[in-house]
Order: C-alpha cells, then sequence, then structure tokens
C-alpha cells in the first residue's frame, strides 16, 4: 500500500479522518506524526506523499513523488533543492491564509493609527495622556504590495471599513478583485507619496529580495506605516530601521522578519515605533485556516491519484 | 451682541471659520479660547451660549442658556446640576464617535482574539513563541450592549468582517440597524452563553451603574472577552477583575474605566489579559469626529436663533 506522510501537530480529529477516509478510498494508507522528530525515519524513507511544512521531512523522503504544505510560503521547502529537477511536485495551501492574515493586516493598522506602541509606554508607567494624535482607516488611503489571496483578502476589509483608496502593486499590474487599482511595481514611486498605509504580502523569494528598497522606503511619506505579513527578506531592514528611527515614516509592525527568531540584541526590537510579532498571523490555531488546508491536500490527493493537473501547484523558477 | 464661548483646543481654522460665519449670520458673536483657564471669567459669565464639555465652565456661566458639548457623554456636565431645572438647554455630539470608536472596538477585539497582551510579554523578553491559540472575528459570535451610534457603527463592521451573528441589547429592545437582533436586557442571560466578545457601549447614568454586574458577568462563556468604550461606571470592576483573574472570562480591553485617571496602585493595571488604555477612542484629534461636532453646533444654532426644536438634546433625567 502506498503511504502518505501526515506531519502536523495542529489537525483536529475531525481534519485527521476527512484524511484517512480520502486515502484509504484512494488506496493509499495515512500516518500521523505530531513532529519531524516523532516520525520514524522509516516511515519518512518510504513515504511517496507528505502532508508537511518540515524541510528535514522532505529532505529525508527519498521515494517523494508529491509534497502538500499546510502554509502559504515555500522558500525553505525550495531551499532543499529536492523539487528542482521538477520530478517532485510541490503544492501549498495559498488561499488557506487570507482570512487569517488580513484581520492581523486591520488589527496592525488601527494599532499604529491609534497609536498603541505610544500608549502602552505610558499606562506601563500608569500614566494617563490622552491627546495623542490619532486616524482612522475611514477615509485613509492604503497601498498593498501583492495582490493574491492575503493582499485581496486585506484590500476587501480595509473597504469594508470605509479607506477612502486601496490600490494594489504586483509585478503584472494585472487588475485584482477589491482593489480600486492595481498597478506594475514601476509606478509605485508615483502613486505612494500621500499613502498612509503600505502592507506587504509577497512570498519569499530570490526576486523579491528587498523588493522594498531604501530607495522605495524613501519615496513613502512621513505619516506612512509599514505592515508586513510576507516574509521578512522582502524589506531592506537596515534601510527600514533608519527610517523608523529619523523619524521618516510614522512606524512599523512586522510580523515577519529577517532573521526568525530575531536576535535578541537586533536593532528592530527597539526602532521607534516599530511592533514585532513572532510569525503569528497566519495562525493554524484558527480551525478555518487549517479545514482549508486539509481540504486542499484531499482534493489534490483525488487528483494525484488520477494523474491530474494538480492545484495549488508551486511553480518552483517563480518561488511560489 | 449675544455671546457664544467656543472653549475647545482640538478645532481647525476651517472649523473656527464655519462656527464664526454662522453665528454672525444669526447675529452672535463667537469667542474662542484653548480652554478654560485661558477664557476669562468676565466673557463666561455674559456667555448665552457654550461650546465646552468642560464643567467649570457651565458653572461659571450665570446668564447661559445653551450649552453643546462636544462629547458624547454628559454625565460630568449634568452633575453641575445647572441643568436640573430644565432652563438651561444641554446637547450633545452623540452621533460623531461612531465611526472612531468602531475603529477602536474592531481593534480591541482582533488585539484580545489574535493574544497581543501574550505575545506582547514574551516579545519583551525577546521570546520566539507561535502557537498561542488565536481566533478570528470571521464567524465569531458579538454581543453589544447599547445600540445608539456607537453601538450601530461597531455592528456594522463586525457584520463587515464576516461575524457569524451579531446582537444587540438595550432598554426596549427595539430593532437597530446592522444587528442581526436586538433583545432587552432582560434577555441577556439566555442569549450570551456561547458569545466570543462582549462590547459595552453605554452612558454612564445612575439607571447603567454596575449594569454589567456580578451576575451578569457570571452568565459569559470563558472564551468571552469584554471591551468597555462607554463609561467604567457601567462594569462591576471588582466582579471584572475576579472573573478575569479566575479565568472566568478570556480577557478584556476597557478605554473606560472607574476612576480615570486609574491610580497606578489598581489592580486592573495587572488583571489578567486585561488592557487599559486612557479613554482615547473618541479621540478629537480624529479631523471627522470634529467636524462632525462642529457641524452639529452650528445646526443647532440656526434651530436656536428660530426658537425651534433642538437636535442632540440631552434628556437629563435620562442622563444621555
Amino acid at each position: 500500500m502506498k503511504k502518505c506522510l501526515i506531519i502536523a501537530d495542529f489537525l483536529s480529529d475531525e481534519n485527521r479522518k476527512m484524511i484517512n477516509t480520502t486515502a484509504e478510498q484512494l488506496g493509499y494508507s495515512a500516518f500521523f506524526y505530531d513532529d519531524y522528530h516523532q516520525s520514524a525515519d522509516g516511515d519518512i524513507a518510504d513515504a511517496e506523499i507528505l502532508y508537511t511544512a518540515d524541510y528535514r521531512a522532505v529532505q529525508k523522503a527519498q521515494k517523494l513523488k508529491w509534497c502538500h504544505t499546510p502554509y502559504a510560503g515555500v522558500d525553505k521547502l525550495i531551499s532543499t533543492g529536492v523539487f528542482d529537477s521538477g520530478d517532485v511536485i510541490l503544492t501549498n495551501s495559498s488561499g488557506a491564509y487570507g482570512r487569517a492574515i488580513s484581520e492581523y493586516i486591520i488589527m496592525a493598522a488601527l494599532m499604529l493609527m491609534k497609536q498603541m506602541p505610544e500608549y502602552r509606554k505610558i499606562t506601563d508607567e500608569r500614566g494617563w495622556v490622552q491627546d495623542l494624535p490619532s486616524r482612522s482607516i475611514s477615509g485613509s488611503r492604503i497601498a498593498v504590495i501583492g495582490t493574491g489571496d492575503i493582499g485581496r483578502n486585506a484590500a476587501k476589509r480595509f473597504k469594508a471599513l470605509s479607506a477612502e483608496t486601496v490600490i494594489g502593486f504586483s509585478r503584472s499590474g494585472r487588475q485584482a478583485d477589491h482593489f480600486d487599482h492595481t498597478y506594475s511595481l514601476d509606478a509605485f514611486e508615483d502613486n505612494v507619496r500621500d499613502i498612509d498605509v503600505l502592507v506587504m504580502c509577497v512570498p519569499g523569494t530570490p526576486e523579491t529580495d528587498k523588493l522594498l528598497s531604501a530607495e522605495r522606503i524613501s519615496c513613502l511619506p512621513e505619516k506612512a506605516f509599514l505592515i508586513n505579513v510576507g516574509r521578512g527578506t522582502t524589506v531592506d531592514q537596515d534601510a527600514l530601521i533608519e527610517a523608523l528611527n529619523e523619524g521618516r515614516i510614522a512606524g512599523a509592525m512586522l510580523d515577519v522578519v529577517m532573521p526568525e527568531p530575531l536576535p535578541a540584541d537586533h536593532p528592530l526590537w527597539t526602532a521607534r515605533n516599530c511592533i514585532v510579532t513572532p510569525h503569528i498571523a497566519g495562525d493554524m490555531s484558527l480551525p478555518y485556516t487549517v479545514d482549508r488546508t486539509v481540504e486542499f491536500f484531499c482534493e489534490n490527493l483525488k487528483i494525484y491519484a488520477e494523474g491530474g493537473q494538480m492545484l495549488h501547484r508551486v511553480e518552483i523558477s517563480a518561488g511560489y
């Protein structure tokens, strides 16, 4: 019997049952492990199919034909080189995170606009100051780099909260749902001079390395807040820290940084009006997210068994 | 010439111009002061009309016939006794705060659901923990006590962010826009057993004192978060602190507390998973809010000059 190895500690009983039933119907047997260390090396070496985000499992799976990752980001998996030849299929769960991460984005925008970092300092010392300038999503101008599932979900929510304009930037500049307008990145400089918030939700690929460069940061107005939920590599962090500390932009909330974990003495921790969270925006504890990744996997398992065109297949050369 | 005294430090030049023009057209002269101390006692004693939230100005204004407050809450102004006889009109700016305060409410719900207080503790020590259980507005069950402008604006935003149900509670139980259903407070116990978030946005009046009583807190499920943006008096704080520290509710974000400022040694500061902000949700620095309060005042000035029925008139016995 052909083996599927499921390495994940966040699956519900329902999730396991759905995977088991689907696998059995198709002539596969599914084995479940909470983490890479728990899974026996023998099992991994035999596995034809993996459901995991752990690059070490992928490295050990010598008979691997297909890996589905419950994450949207695939940079670490691709870096194993396992998928380079094209003989092994990689599919991801892009499309499962729009809901969770876009809520994080809305929270981040509001925390920055309502001065939560400053009020936190004040109340930490039991102060009672009330007159810090506050701002509102309603009537604001939002720009989003990355118009995929996460970007579109964020745009939808900013519009629902009465943002004045929500523009998107992508490689192609192709129009995307929920955006007032989408531009190619060439038009960045001309269209961010008056924005209130810049959201980054792009995957980590060689092409997106320091996409938000020192030069692009210098195009942002002083009032601009930056939110990054994609990958830390997509921002020139040194330039960002300088811009924050010199007051050339108003603040930042970063769920992704470079490297992760961020070292205790890293200057990003203490940059002016900067909030860092430990890569939690797409939290797998949200049942909706997990359910979607499992649905994607089961749907793909049927297609795989039939030899069809896999959904959510990662284009290895593009990196997402 | 009849005198209007405007005591406020948040007005724009546009706001002042609008008030000046309106006053002159109606045969009034407007005088502007940044705060109560700056306004000369003589001017206050003469004033027929005040635009102020400062109860001390109201106490000094012996010829006062009408006071318009830029705030929504009127508890302090009413406590002067000046309005008790009914000879002096009090109007407020209820209706100007829905936008700013409902954004605060959404931020608070997300900060609690996404575990910001816990992640803050972790990152303060430069830790990198990622697996705290997180929740989502999408699919959640929200209850709001108070179905006025602020409550309705909050309900609208929760629905826009795909909350499963948003129910309201009010004295009358009359149906209100944006709520799935509105109940009278008698039905509280039966309808909050499975809610994720309880939002309080009720004015401070004798009737609303400890409206959220120990008994009502005990009806909430362990997963419930409390958000209060109305008045601190509307919550039994001792009962709340106990419920938080015993884990009988999941957390709270309070923009209003009792008393304000909250003393440095008050146990609310250190209650479990509790965030206190210094009464900033309706921040006057939001131009939209200020513009609306000035529009309300100018509109009422015309009605006042014509002897008509004032808008936003406070019913002194009800307290709002």
